[in-house]
């Protein structure tokens, strides 16, 4: 065999598998585009909603087409019983697995649900992702002894979330930076999680099993994010005195310092910007400015190493705002999901519209011509 | 932007992610092997739960190790009462979205989901492996207005599937041919669904969750086989007499024959052979030989095919063999998938024993610098 010449391409960086048109990310300048759109732009002027249409029906919407397509996912919020049985049946799962288990779920009562047609996923896709929040809320009240809360098809998207999760109707502010939240973690060009999704689509599975592959995929801590690790590492800290010998203690003993650095920025991660100053709003009104004042000692005392590319990323500031808005810690990657199943089925339809199926090849390295011993002379 | 000068691999055909030492398909001789042996010994000679041992272990067992091995996987068949109430409220579903349901909601109950060590790896596999028949026996009984059928550790893990699943055990001859069957279907080297639960696993996302994709992805009809297609057009055909015509027909249309060619093999399907004489004999005993009559008069009428490499494949004979056995054709594919269950452990395994994040790019096509217009100016 030639096996062993063939060239590997591990991980398959910088093979490009497809083309897209849904998002950018520009590493070296720290840019993240939305079909066109600077984030920047749609985190401070569009509203979650807005950026949906966007990268599902790829343009922004008249508000009449907002209107509408709003009021498809409102109608969509609420998910049948039997859902509910199952979730209450997983309740000691990792929120994931149980939300992995509920999408999975959803698939047995969707009319379309084996219908690949460009509409038909477009719809199915709006129902999981009305449905998504719901599920994760639904889940922490179940294992926390309490009853689900019913969508309340008058707040949007974000607003409905955080109350079907706290129990509470957020103020227009706190709404507003779980819609930031959402916008600025919706998609993120080719990762590891969007390009499972489109590896079961390019078979012509159904969406309800490509989100269900994005979000077991999105689980693994090598993707899912380091949001839960910032909050653990302030905790630690305690005092904002305390943070330059913690750090210098972290760099001694060459410990990776969390919510520093990031696999394609080398430049600030542009969406860390829109939570920074939510954190230090939020950590006011709650009379808990420390946290803010701590994280933003580490950011000051780590600036010397932005110039070798490790800057703040998008994690460093999420993990605050949850956690400052009393959401637990094993749910941080839970809201990645929530943010990202619309992601996902843009990029399902995506690879749909000019489906190839993805294959790669892997390289032989064993032997070919072992000679078959009967179980019974085995040595 | 230079993006547009950068080469696409789409579908990622002709490009080696990573290297393997589990199974190699060598299309143009019709050759498949399993880590070093060919697929012929190990249908003929071995049972599914040595060529289990073998993909998982990485060697043959000796008889005391078969034993314990077997013991292992027969001890874990039950499902927890919480699967099976799942089963019942997405009992109308596909069955692979059902099945995908049920590994998905395993998690909330194994004791070692989220570690991602190679033995607890393994332990856990097995126990998924070991489950697949019973979830997708269960899911077929509920739905057909039957109670489950609790598995019966005295049986092989293919008569015990039978048994499960069709409410009777098998005589022996049976078997051992649904034992090959499984034999022929566990690996198959690099194909899509394998490769997307490796994805997934490259995330250090656990096990249940890869299989929870492999499952998802094997679901397309891009990938989980024609089998029941051919005996679509089996029944069709209705009478050995009409063959002929019937093919000339679709040759005319130029429609294509189920069951014949394949995306590598471009020589006779090497696992086709194991399960023409099992249909043949079955047949026999059913004292129903008119389907293998007309798909032997299928077989030959395209034999001069054979020279520009359509050729009989898998599920040519598979679907004879299922249908025979009274199975519905859209139980087909879960019978894949309880053969490729382990195949999906072995590879996970083989991925996390020297991970690399599987994250390949994206050519972005779209425009950069859109500008932005509040929502009430747009026209």
């Amino acid at each position: 065999m030639a096996e062993k010449e063939i060239e590997l391409k591990r991980g398959l960086r910088d093979v490009y598998f497809e083309s897209t048109e849904s998002s950018l990310v520009i590493g070296d300048v720290g840019r993240l585009i939305y079909r066109g759109y600077e984030i920047h732009d749609l985190a401070e002027h569009a509203s979650f909603e807005e950026v949906m249409y966007l990268m599902l029906v790829k343009r922004l919407p008249t508000r009449t087409e907002l209107d509408e397509f709003d009021g498809t996912l409102r109608s969509n919020r609420a998910v049948p019983q039997e859902v509910l049985e199952i979730i209450e049946r997983v309740k000691d799962a990792h929120p994931m697995d149980a939300l992995r288990t509920a999408i999975s779920a959803l698939a047995a009562s969707d009319p379309e649900v084996d219908d690949i047609s460009h509409e038909a996923t477009l719809r199915k896709g709006l129902r999981i992702t009305a449905q998504t929040p719901t599920i994760v809320a639904a889940h922490h009240r179940i294992r926390s002894g309490n009853a689900a809360i019913s969508p309340d098809t008058s707040l949007s998207h974000a607003a409905n979330f955080l109350y079907m999760l706290l129990g509470e109707r957020p103020d227009e502010e706190t709404a507003r930076l779980m819609d930031k939240d959402l916008i600025v973690h919706l998609d993120h060009g080719s990762n590891a999680s969007s390009f499972a999704a489109r590896v079961t689509a390019s078979t012509l599975a159904d969406v309800h099993g490509a989100v269900v592959t994005g979000i077991g995929t999105l689980k693994g801590p090598l993707h899912g994010g380091a949001a839960e690790g910032v909050m653990k590492m302030a905790l630690e800290i305690g005092e904002v005195d305390n943070v330059d010998a913690y750090l210098a203690g972290k760099h001694e003993r060459r410990e990776r310092i969390m919510g520093f650095g990031h696999a394609v920025y080398r430049a600030e991660d542009p969406r860390a910007r829109h939570l920074r100053e939510g954190s230090r709003r939020l950590a006011e009104k709650m009379g808990d400015p420390k946290w803010f004042q701590i994280l933003s000692r580490v950011e000051e005392y780590m600036r010397p190493y932005a110039e070798r590319g490790i800057c703040v990323n998008v994690d460093f500031w999420a993990g605050s705002v949850y956690y400052l808005l009393g959401i637990p810690e094993d749910l941080f990657i839970s809201i990645f999901a929530v943010a990202r199943v619309p992601g996902y089925v843009a990029q399902v339809l995506e690879q749909q519209d000019k489906n190839m199926l993805i294959r790669p090849q892997m390289r032989y390295d064993g032997p070919i011509d072992l000679e078959f011993v009967p179980i019974d002379q085995r040595g």
